[in-house]
């Protein structure tokens, strides 16, 4: 945990320009994005880019300065359009070169001539960059200071989270609680407004639903701290219960 | 169409703390890609961010002059948390204030005496926005200068991008051709990049996949240009054959 317990902030960069065309549906930042909730890390922003070097390094570079924590999916695999490690190697100003760790470990991973010239391309990193184990397919990931080079084959990266769990230090976890309401967003706008200006520490979130044909709306309460979570809750189902407004199970 | 047939990009900004939370999977991008997709344009870049109002007027403030199409989605609805129109006004120095029209439509639209105060929040715009009509739930979106505001609900949005296609002034439409291989993309990295080496105009992706317990690997390639693929295409059917590997039908 974090000492002075300020809030420790995310960005996640995937990588592919095949999540743009919106030929692939992402899967990686919901699941990074939960994933470091629960080790307080706060995901404050996702970026989807271009595979093109100057995207890629300008990003890096803008992004790594701005965040604690920056992870990149996708394009550390052995063909022409995986790009990452050498942008990455670029936006650091690094060699891009054989990482011997790596090397080892693919060489032992596949059979006697099978180590061919593309799979040898996915032990070229960044000079001197620390490897992120990957215990599905063997091509590691790898972190250069604050930036986390994950595979964007959704199997392959959520194999690798165990270990990297120990390279992250985050602040308190934050808590959620969720309201569900028969009701629209319009008839509690104005209550839960003034909730929220009582209670600036905690996050509120008004989403609107329809399920079954019906409407409904999740109000989400989000902090640090229960009791300011439990504070928030009792203001809010106070107002709910003046306006007859039913709670209900949404799942 | 474009006349002069030079790319035309455009950005998306998913407005809204739930998506970063990974408690919704955002549903509106890949939609939003390929509909811009077939009107010719490319979504080069997509951004999940807070919605905090600093935030947002940053990122407006830098996309507007890198992107030709700034698309948002979110933050329009009635509550507390709907920070987009007054973001937008304060990024473009404009007031933000009741318009006029879609007050008119609002009123129109509630029965007498629900057009109340949320719902009248939805009215205040950047002065002098043009609208774009909701023909699902009556509150509009907006354009402002070459940033378009759109709602974060999924079906409403798309119900609005009827309209919103006359706004819109697309190159040539991107053509993309697949090719799905059983093979794995270290066994043809090597003559897939000399493909791409000698097709600079054609965006060759190389996508692994695992189906039905079996690995393979989806090439796709992508131009303005049907007879550049083509000859693409067949340089590549061409070592796939020498290597005596698969096409397989993947879906």
């Amino acid at each position: 945990m974090n000492k002075n317990n300020k809030k420790v902030n995310a960005i996640i960069i995937l990588i592919g320009n095949e999540i743009l065309s919106g030929r692939t549906q992402d899967a990686n930042a919901t699941f990074l994005s939960k994933w470091l909730n629960e080790l307080g890390v706060r995901v404050e922003e996702v970026r989807i880019i271009l595979d093109e070097q100057k995207v890629i390094v300008n990003c890096i570079n803008e992004v790594r300065k701005k965040f604690k924590y920056v992870f990149t999916t996708g394009g550390i695999g052995p063909t022409h359009d995986d790009i990452t490690s050498e942008s990455i190697s670029k936006a650091f100003g690094l060699k891009y070169e054989i990482h011997k760790e790596a090397f080892k470990i693919l060489e032992n991973y596949y059979k006697t001539g099978e180590f061919n010239e593309g799979r040898q391309r996915m032990t070229k990193m960044p000079s001197k960059a620390k490897l992120i184990l990957n215990p599905t397919s063997g091509a590691p990931g790898f972190i250069v200071e604050n930036v986390f080079c994950l595979p964007g084959v959704p199997s392959i990266l959520r194999s690798m989270l165990g270990v990297l769990k120990n390279n992250i230090i985050g602040g308190k976890p934050i808590i959620s609680h969720t309201i569900n309401l028969r009701t629209v967003e319009s008839e509690i706008a104005k209550p839960l407004s003034e909730v929220q200006d009582k209670n600036k520490d905690v996050e509120i979130g008004s989403y609107p639903f329809f399920k079954a044909g019906k409407l409904g709306v999740s109000i989400v309460l989000r902090s640090e701290d229960q009791s300011k979570i439990d504070d928030c809750n009792s203001q809010i189902l106070k107002f709910i219960s003046k306006k007859n407004i039913k709670q209900i199970n949404k799942d």
